[in-house]
């Protein structure tokens, strides 16, 4: 980088270059993509409000209370339409805003924000409305705009590094799930299928193995419950094993964040002569160059 | 502050240059609003068990055998009363003894401390006692007055500062199961709805997010449940995703509080010869150079 | 102790001055009081056998299935009457072994050993067996002597410091759950109460306060959930609240264990000069006397 | 080891002194025992992905819809026995590629691989297929061979070590699990045995014992609950409790990890002029003396 040749470098974007590329089309893109700016920022949140806002409407939608009462529809209609028009303004700003608009529009966020807009301006070429439904309900994905709203916080970023650095261990942590589910599903579906008059709720195989799998995490619903006394000892032995199993990636991500927080305070020492950075606090020399460091 | 002129300083709040401000006044504020003194503890588990007995009595008082049970209402009319002219008092000598009386009246705790005292007094002026249900159970909010007394505890403190630092990672987490229960949700209400000759429990979206939160932190109570295997395949799938998400949280409160405590071992007492800092509380002796260090 | 007078101490115990103190005694003693023998620990697994036998026979004794089965009861019996011979035998062995038998008789493993030991022959004075059925479950508490015997181990020890170290912790937690409860729990009253021709399971706030806890501890039996919209978002909410409050004793446990970790991985380097031990790896001087530590 | 005699030392499993031996056999041992080779690596994934195959038609297998469906089973019996010989293939393979085959013929994973292959050969014999049933569902077992794979992952190690090191304190919380669980559930079923017209759901101490470890890991199945309101207050304090005694293993095997990691960070390189240990692995220099420090 400080060996390229300041004076020839050529102004980057610049108008006279590239006819079409307009200032505005520069402001636009500063706006809509980053977020350093407080226009840049005040249109994250407006952006956030209108996706919280389409998801409230969307859900309402389904409640047969607002269902039955015209009012209601006719109200989420208009919002839904006020929020449509909104995002295809903004998908279209995006477009021509865009450095690489294909990009963009091939991009996985490119694709959501289509999703987002289409529903409704289908409903107009009088498709059928009830094999849109479910449809409509793809414009909830707009809700992964605010996992990208969250990549300015440096905090996303660091659970995203341990759930990382973790990764495999999650997937022993997967496989050693597998295993044990398989093994106490067959095993309690032997115990209890056919058990009480067939209406033992053991019922399959797969069946038993949600039951695990609902059992291990503790989420523990009720609906399939082992109602033989052998059932039960078994499951109360791999509820015990279970829950110790599945405590282990709890602890791992904890030492994950740990260790994070270590580096983080670790020293931002540098060496007056290599100018290596993060020695320990209680070192003389570098151990890098050996050159003597600077007393912190 | 250290350039107000000390010698003209006048006394503060002595009983020659303001009139009222007794003596009592001073000893009734230790008492009340202070805990260093073996009155104002004393003052404090009065407090504290007064809040306690009243929080049992409106809770018994809904329970329906006392309800139908004569003595026992006549019995805790007697002892609301006695609490009521009890916390009365109480609020009335904050007010008094208070150095900013309507300082105080407008605070968080004035405002409650208020709320407490009022419901009983406005029976006597023959309101409808029916009305009243909802403003007696007000008085429960007594009960935050237990937050306050443990400010005296320096643990209160620490759990506290844990939390704090730790609250960009909590936004994050909030923001992340947002995303994952508006999905997980919809997900589950298309392949749930209307199955079943339209007697499944995911009735409408809000339902369906109720569920996956329900579920995701896996309490379960098992009024919502998936009857389609498809919906029990993708609800097992979710439930290990949503435990691997829910456990995150846990990892960063538990390195937050290690952080703490290894910044409260270490003092930043520095070594007049080396200045090397981090030493020991106890440390008489620079553990580097050898130098004696100063007493902290 | 070094000053005590070593020649003139005379003989603890001895066979010459206290006459019925027999040597058979003392051997007794060691086994039944001590584990450090083969003996001793022989003595120990025996007694944990026999421990777990009465657990199990006093168990079953209340199984409907056995209950009405002449042949298994008759065993329960024989092996009821060898067990409380064998712990009877045992009780009055502690007390001709132990050096202060009082001690022992009014201590909580004394009282609890007799209560194990009674049940049975008092049914031989032909009282009424149905007054004696909770009198018999008394001696599942024999169950803690398995507590007494992990006290050989030096985890158990570990264990109990993280706790005891996070009591102050704990105690605010406690209080804090305790807020939350009560607030939710009235919160939840006033949602649900009433609704739906009064067939709310929110009953009293009593019974709010228990879906609170059962609620916040994720344990969510089902029996108690909320029916009306608002009362299910307000719940979701409590529940991320909740959640969110309760994984602080996780954090704050973890980060003991790992405290007492890291101390015992500290190095013992001892100063030549005034033998305190404890000094860090990187450490060169002792930080007490300052004198010039041996390099490890 | 070293004082065997290298100069006549014959050359191991050479085809020329041990005849049979030939090379292919060597190449066999390699792909099938190995997962250092591309080959061998195929092998596992190729292994792995017809064992999920086996398993996903075995649990389909038990599931009503597809019993009744002929077109189904008989897919379903062709892939079995596609799988069956592929498994039947690889054990011969194993046994004659293996270097000591009656170790591995009666090793663990040697009866799960020969169980695995039995049932659908034996259906052959004319047994009564009925009985077979058990004996079919023997062969999920192979889904421990998925644990086999996991050990070419060094996590899985780390994650077995973790455990490992926190063994005792495992065998001290279970302990004291046992303990609690015996007091609650006996508990419980004094308060709660016998109410309500004998519905009581405590019908004997083991069903408490299995409702207290269904609680107290906050499983929660809702199946056993308390309807007393005495029972509920004491279940809630039990809830409670063992909450704060259930997240301890937490803790530990948390702070197991966390120690595993800063070991793994740590070499125990010395240097040579200082002999001060613990230099970070990239470390040139020691940081203490400024010495160059000999390549680890």
């Amino acid at each position: 980088m400080p060996n390229s040749p300041p004076p020839t470098k050529p102004k980057p974007y610049s108008t006279q270059s590239v006819a079409p590329r307009a200032a505005w089309r520069d402001r636009l893109y500063v706006v809509i993509f980053e977020a350093d700016t407080a226009a840049g920022k005040w249109f994250d949140l407006a952006l956030l409000g209108a996706i919280l806002l389409s998801i409230v409407v969307i859900s309402l939608e389904t409640v047969e209370y607002f269902e039955n009462s015209q009012a209601w529809l006719d109200l989420f209609l208009v919002v839904e339409w006020a929020l449509t028009v909104l995002f295809t303004v903004e998908y279209i700003s995006r477009i021509v805003s865009a450095r690489r608009p294909w990009r963009y529009v091939f991009s996985f966020f490119g694709i959501i924000d289509l999703l987002a807009c289409l529903p409704l301006w289908l409903t107009l070429l009088s498709f059928d409305s009830h094999a849109l439904t479910i449809v409509r309900s793809v414009r909830l994905l707009r809700v992964f705009r605010v996992m990208k709203m969250m990549r300015m916080l440096r905090e996303a970023e660091s659970l995203k590094m341990a759930v990382w650095n973790a990764r495999d261990k999650i997937f022993v942590f997967l496989a050693t799930v597998l295993v044990a589910v398989t093994i106490s599903g067959t095993l309690m579906y032997q115990v209890e299928h056919g058990t009480e008059g067939n209406l033992s709720q053991f019922t399959s195989i797969p069946q038993s193995m949600y039951w695990a799998i609902v059992t291990m995490t503790t989420v523990g619903y009720g609906d399939v419950v082992p109602h033989t006394p052998t059932g039960k000892f078994i499951s109360a032995a791999l509820i015990l094993l279970g829950y110790s199993l599945i405590i282990v990636p709890t602890g791992f991500i904890s030492a994950e964040f740990h260790a994070q927080k270590v580096a983080a305070n670790h020293s931002t020492r540098t060496c007056p002569h290599c100018f290596r950075e993060g020695h320990a606090t209680e070192a003389n020399f570098c151990n890098h160059c050996g050159a003597a460091l600077i007393e912190a």
